[in-house]
């Protein structure tokens, strides 16, 4: 049988999201450089290309450089015309229903960020600005739920990891689902897939109601991670740090498995917030988990942050070896102190506004050669601070590895540059030559070629 | 039974409301001039107030000048805290749910009218900028269902009629119901409520899964115009022309019945926009309905109009006495039309964008004595500037009867003056002598002092 | 304009119904004696003929002696076909969804009290299968809702009632409605329709997710009491004794509005029930109540009540003169010693089975001449028994006013003869003369030639 | 960890299914030979028992011969005791949602089977009685959707199957979920779970509102196939002629995987209909097909086909190698024709009433070493008639494998002895040795012992 790779096809949205203005059809419809175009067909390539084994932004970019994506007004609503689209997305030439929703979510979110939202936080500082823009975009999203107790549970980890460990985050996430819990991740393949696909076996034996498998992205990771279509709630927040504000904030609970320098930057984010004085009192259950076989990569982390946080950060998490129910009913343990914290504390269940989030963490990092290079990797500073600079030089390795930006810096100007003090270079050194040993960089590892150099 | 007047009580908001930021709270509790304490007080006690027959807001405030409202963060949502609160809101000490939902509407509605709207028609003219406006507020408010077939009619008419008009408005909601049409009204008792409370009994015998019962309000008119709590949908405009706008643009059909100066002032609305040349051939049913008994009200009116605005402008209107049946059947031919014309012309079903509003229905009127005295009612314009011209009168003249600002202003400087053409100011004349003999300006008519005075 | 009376039409079912074997579908219209077709035809033409002012049944079917209803067999299920129906059940052509409903749950009890019924209950004594069948009825009905604290209220009184009557029993659903209490009452017009009317708006008022109005009827009494589209789960029981024993075990507290033979006859079946010593202590909380201007009615039968089973069964029932809002709050109070009755002694919340109604009121009374001249009027009888016998002579007084078979009886063989003690031939006389002289025996009382006789 | 392997635990009933009778509640609860304990106790027992590996009736009962259900009335409906219930069922104490579920279809299935159903079919014959038992059970659960297009796909196959045809299943299930069919199976492990687990998935990414899986078992099989939690529509049916009567009636396609005896019944059932002159028009896609490594599966089956039936019946089926795509296109194809022709004979969507099946498939068939010894395997007779001989040997064989009164009629009289005609008995004896060979006809195969002997 001859596979057509490209659909025509014309998709109306779903009701809620079809009520454009003329004014709003023309901004996604412009290609200027304040137009939304470029950015809406970006997103919406690669909501269509899901299930696609391509991590390259460009790659993708390249293969469907025919696509394009025009909008329509109806009397029932606007249209949405879609040309040389992935047919991966379609069934016997009908769109999958997860992808047409993730398509209007997309725009729903690229409208808000960028009409609406501007003038939500007039008289706040900096920091305020940021939670609060946080806050609306999900809030408009319909992403917070206000009488539903702590049960959201957020799984980080690769987007290429191996078989076992894929099937692995399947039974953790069924464990998850037998105890009713919701599931938040960053979409796309892998770690990010398993734990939904194993919670929806699960909520269905369980006849959990509305369960939600939430996917947060960002424009610069999406064509990266495809949403996978089970994602029944799909949020784009502006940038990274934005999204990480977002699971953190949105999450009661966090599961980390193994990964690549991209899970390693999740770490350290959520490390470095749990770290801070302000958060000292405030529960948060953080578990790294793997199957037999990945005890290495928990193993490498820890060692990592020990060496360069020392000692008092690794009592932030706890690390559980091949033992799903055990990592169920730990979390499980866990969200009953976040419960009990959040009525003490009158803090709202839908979202953690008293988790301070410092302002290193929230400020957007730009990964240009000369930013990396200025990164401040030395001992002697507050652990929170050396955990920020570490989470932006391996945000700088992931947008080195896979988005469009970082990799065109790379093909240009060679491979970033960091540099530090000896016993924290060496860790990271360490770190990273284990995530390439691992195959855990890229999907396509036999190619994998460093997009860093560790300067010791 | 000694029956108590005051009520404290603490109200949990919908799940849908209750996710505000506390800087939302904070605005709300502002009491400095910025700030949406006192607007959100007043709107709130409106709310609370309903059924009740005052239609003075000064009275209302007066008599509920303990009352207070607060609002506070608790683990599961904003929780609001009535003070002195109206007893008629409440049953056996718990709020009527309806009043409940209202309530966090109003919130819902200030927030984003004082909030996230600004931005959001950067690039469009005044004329767009309005438009534009409300449509946000609708769509914000989930008050536009894109997938429905035109079925929503807008009912005009006064809030103090009598017993047995108030009767026949019920009758003609009831054969609308049996036609499964949702109802929208301007809030308030009388030609507001009768219609809602027909349709809901033939909605029930329909089993009409979703009816609506749509309130537009404005802050200016709420307090003397309570919604009934069968409003299921609670939408509050800034101001009274884009409430009026709000009417046009979401309804597919209007009936009016009869009342004073307001209904004249939506009725000369409606007119005039229908008399612009770029509206010729825009379909819009029409109907000018009341019981035997009423016929000389819509008399008055209609000599009113040819007086005027000519002959021509009656082509627009049907009058139907006393028949409800074909007051339905009429309204629902004429949808038919309207169904077919926007298919025709792709133009959604929820918005009417393509009618258009001449800015000078747009831009809000602030009835000083000085905006009133101004006012140009000669011949020779265009016909539908005049009926901009006149409705701006007869707004003045409802500000002046039940507004607070309004009449403060008279209280201090004595009634409009209006002054023009003879013809016109003659027409004029008669029009509101006829509402003061028809008892129609005020509920407590008996007491009724003109506001205004026509001076040839 | 002319109105059509007569219209033919195509009515597929409602989903749930519509999944009828053939061997169903040949009896719905097999016209031999042991056929349903007769009896469904009957009742079928009763719904359609709602909103008719006709109360005799041998008018209704005069009128559309011409009726004629058909079933097919159709892809997508069975279809009806109405042929000369009663236009009243339409609207522009088209069938009043709620009277759709309702001729399906016709055809839905109809069959299963032919059919599935008999072999529910081997091993049961006589009482017990009564009991069992009510049950099973009501079940196959889904007119139990087990998880739902108490809040049936069954509201009686007459089809043929006074406006301000009417009025009156509206403000009472009204009341009872914002409390939230669902309705069940025998369907037809007057007391039955009234309070359903003022709880819809109140429900709406109060969001009701699903308030219920539950129609009780029997075949028998179904062509002179149509029930009103409102009413929106229709129950037919086989019989006038099981219909009761529905009321009683279905509901948690009973009204009594003004109303004729019918309604005192209701009056005595329960009253009889709550006198048994097996049910002193089952709370059932039973209010008489009725507008300024309506006492007579009451005192004539509490006066009956006394001088027939004394004073000691007034205590079962408190006697509230023109305040619903004081009904409602009596019911309240009744309902929660109802609720704390059921918890206490682990008796269901939907159906009271704990209450023993004796034999006496179960069996079915065939009201002949024979039978009617043969009741036991005497005193000396423990009271529920004197009960019971009087319970049967209004029952045949019903029958002989409006029922078809005793309305033939009555113009063939003369006036029901009764005969019994003085004291309460006297009683009765008096009681049934007021019922007369108030104009609540029939609609068209004009007409009114009483059906009986009493022979001193 | 030590785990508990029983479990105590009280659960109440699903809302629509606590409205039992005191009388009901006595029933179930009754030990005697007449009363349902027995049965009741089994079936839910099976029903706890998910997810285990035992196929052995007498295992399974044996291992929780301690195991007891007990019934208590409660005042907000019937509520179960378990008493040392399989710990499986339960997840932190708490059982899983859909086994709750399971076990009251149960008892709403017995009850309905013991119970009212006798009358239902007076005046038919015994072909008509059967069909009309089956389509009252299944009405009575609910289990027919009478406007929803023909898309219920029947999925047979074996309970013990490899690791790649249990994963072929998946994807197979995966497929046709991607198409919004709906499973129904015969509950159980291996090919009877797979496809329901693939549709979940593909339901969840098609948003499908009410996806289906469906459960059809009958009391001798269910503690050998104990439903799966995914199975959301559980129906138990009296017998097994009458749970195969249910799968091809409610059903619109079948797809057979790889299987034992059970299976091989199930293809002589289906075909030996097929075959049957009055069913010559009536169109069936039936598809088997299994994953590369399978072929020799359906080679047998296939051949056994053509030897005993002839080349004439092959033409009712199709056989797909290793195509999950071209399995789900070709039923989709197949689902249209089924459309087409219902639509042309007025046929309902929801059961089949057309298909004609011969009493020799609707007569139970006891399987005693008698009956067995007398089956008729013979040439020269219809080839329905000798598909019914067939199916009826393999049925039982399928008994003295895994059905307690089978296993204990062979441990008592040895193997089940079958004769016939040499082609036939050497055909029989190739497809049950392949079976054996195949390790089909067992989950622990090591120790299957034949439970039959072909007696040439």
């Amino acid at each position: 049988m001859i596979k057509e790779h490209f659909i025509n096809a014309k998709v109306t949205p779903l009701a809620s999201l079809d009520t454009l203005s003329p004014h709003e059809v023309a901004k996604l419809q412009d290609i200027s450089k304040g137009g939304l175009y470029r950015l809406f067909r970006q997103c919406c390539l690669a909501v269509l290309n899901t299930g696609s084994e391509m991590d390259s932004t460009s790659q993708v970019l390249d293969k469907f450089r025919d696509f394009d994506i025009r909008i329509a007004h109806k009397h029932q609503g606007v249209q949405l015309e879609l040309i040389n689209a992935p047919a991966s997305a379609f069934v016997d030439g009908e769109i999958i229903q997860g992808i047409r929703e993730h398509l209007f979510t997309v725009l729903r979110d690229l409208l808000y960020i960028g009409d609406e939202l501007d003038q939500c936080c007039d008289g706040l500082d900096e920091t305020g600005r940021t939670t609060n823009t946080v806050f609306h975009i999900l809030r408009h999203a319909a992403a917070m739920r206000p009488h539903i107790k702590p049960n959201l549970v957020v799984c980080w980890g690769g987007h290429s990891i191996k078989r076992h460990e894929y099937e692995y985050t399947k039974k953790v996430g069924y464990e998850l689902g037998l105890r009713s819990f919701d599931i938040c991740t960053g979409c796309g393949p892998g770690a990010m897939k398993g734990p939904m696909k194993g919670a929806a076996i699960a909520h269905a034996k369980q006849r959990k109601a509305n369960p939600r498998y939430i996917g947060l992205t960002e424009p610069g990771i999406i064509a990266a991670e495809s949403p996978n279509p089970i994602v029944n709630e799909l949020v784009t927040l502006p940038d990274i740090e934005k999204r990480l504000e977002a699971f953190v904030r949105l999450g009661h609970g966090i599961i980390v498995f193994p990964g690549g320098a991209g899970t390693a930057e999740e770490i350290l984010y959520m490390l470095g917030i749990l770290l801070h004085p302000k958060n000292a009192d405030v529960p948060y259950p953080l578990v790294f988990t793997g199957p037999q076989g990945s005890e290495a990569y928990f193993e490498t982390v820890d060692r990592f942050i020990r060496t360069t946080l020392g000692d008092e950060a690794t009592k932030r998490y706890q690390i559980i070896v091949d033992d799903p129910h055990g990592v169920a009913v730990t979390i499980k343990e866990g969200m009953e102190q976040v419960l009990a914290y959040r009525k003490q504390t009158d803090e709202s269940f839908h979202f953690n506004w008293q988790l301070h989030i410092p302002e290193e963490f929230q400020q957007p990092f730009e990964p240009t050669h000369e930013a990396m290079a200025q990164l401040c990797l030395k001992e002697g500073q507050p652990d929170y601070i050396l955990a920020a600079q570490l989470r932006r030089a391996l945000s700088g390795i992931v947008a080195g590895n896979v988005k469009e930006p970082g990799v065109l810096a790379i093909e240009k100007h060679g491979p970033f540059e960091l540099t530090g003090d000896k016993v924290i270079m060496d860790a990271l050194d360490e770190l990273l030559e284990s995530f390439v040993n691992q195959h855990r960089m890229k999907i396509n590892h036999e190619e994998y070629v460093p997009c860093y150099r560790i300067v010791n």
